[in-house]
């Protein structure tokens, strides 16, 4: 590799490492290479006092005594500024190892390239600090995860899958369970009583799936989704919803 | 597990193991530990005489002296009652090993929830032999795999993402290259021209990056993909088209 700077030093590489969605026989073989090679481990949290649920899936890989941690806190926030200054802050915090030349692995649960915050960390070093060499490892998504527990077909033959995040506004919505033979509902928590509205008019109540915590002890599969109305669920979850049966 | 049938025999686990898009390394770590330990390893192929591209994936893992091959005939056709015939002859196939109480594997590259043959098996032996206890290990899709090795994100926030495969008529592509954010293509290779028209109508053929092979020592990422036109391309080979830059 062309690492190296114009007087000679060498960067460490910033690899955005997917680890699978919780249980860690999940990840892959190279995320596992990587995490273990390593000398900076990063993790993402929503809150300085908080854990990290990417955290859990790796702890039982690091060596403490060779292998530093850096915890990154990124705010579950929709204000655009406030965000942005967190992400300033986390790559100045990510450039100390890496311009001194040791390697960092983001982790990241599930895939990097899915609504993960890696790719925020991504887009602003390819932005502003071209030279440093990164490295994206793919891993299963939550989405491929739920669907192997509840033993559901994605995609077969020639069928259209979408993938929507909560915010599904008016006729959206139906418009899109309409057109694709299956519809991944993601962040569904926030809108369930809406989404099952949805569902019962289009009498497809009976062809939707509902998976949580996928890959973790607390992993739960619900056939019988009517009886999620009105409870209050996990942040980590999402829905399947096929319009053909088996 | 209560996998004892009446007579008290115990069957088989019947797994469905993703083993990512064709590097290795990037099976998981559960795929691994199934592979080595069920007596019975299967995979499929399209032709008698040819080879299968999942059996290279894990052949380095295999143990010959104390595990079995067994291949299955899929033909690429869309004759159905052909296909059938096919899908009927690998199931007896199958149960001669589990109904013996051995573990079958059946391998699928990429993710078992995602286009895959595994699917059909599945959804006949939940049919026909619902004794027999199924397990399905996701996998790392070769979509998830294209978008890490181009350096691009799928979807982030609240975006939206589509899956399609090679069967856009009319105006269908043009409908959902302009309302979702990133729409992945599948099986590209044989209407390439007929989507860079499309692309280059919608000035959107400079937000498409093909890659093909990926995660094989042959990857190629393909940033300039009008220059694809008229080429004779790969079948595995997919195209990721994002709305917005960067």
């Amino acid at each position: 590799m062309t690492n190296l700077s114009i007087g000679g030093e060498k960067f460490g590489t910033f690899y955005g490492v997917g680890v699978g969605p919780g249980d860690p026989e999940l990840m892959t073989v190279k995320a596992q290479r990587i995490l273990r090679q390593v000398p900076v481990l990063c993790v993402p949290k929503s809150r300085e006092e908080g854990g990290s649920y990417a955290l859990g899936i790796i702890s039982h890989l690091m060596e403490p005594n060779r292998q530093r941690l850096m915890e990154l806190v990124f705010p579950m926030t929709k204000d655009r500024a406030k965000l942005e200054e967190y992400w300033d802050k986390g790559l100045d915090q990510l450039l100390v190892p890496l311009r001194a030349g040791e390697d960092v692995a983001f982790v990241t649960e599930g895939d990097p390239s899915i609504y993960s915050t890696f790719l925020h960390m991504f887009a602003l070093m390819r932005e502003r600090h071209p030279e440093i060499p990164v490295e994206v490892v793919p891993g299963v998504s939550s989405i491929n995860a739920s669907a192997a527990a509840a033993g559901m077909p994605l995609v077969d033959g020639a069928e259209r899958l979408a993938i929507l995040p909560a915010t599904y506004e008016g006729n959206q919505l139906v418009d899109v369970l309409e057109r694709f033979d299956t519809v991944v509902l993601l962040k569904v928590h926030r809108v369930m009583d809406r989404v099952l509205d949805v569902l019962e008019k289009l009498e497809m109540v009976d062809r939707a799936v509902y998976v949580s915590r996928c890959g973790s002890p607390e992993q739960r599969v619900v056939t019988d989704v009517a009886s999620l109305r009105g409870q209050d669920l996990e942040y980590l979850s999402l829905m399947i919803v096929r319009r053909r049966r088996g």
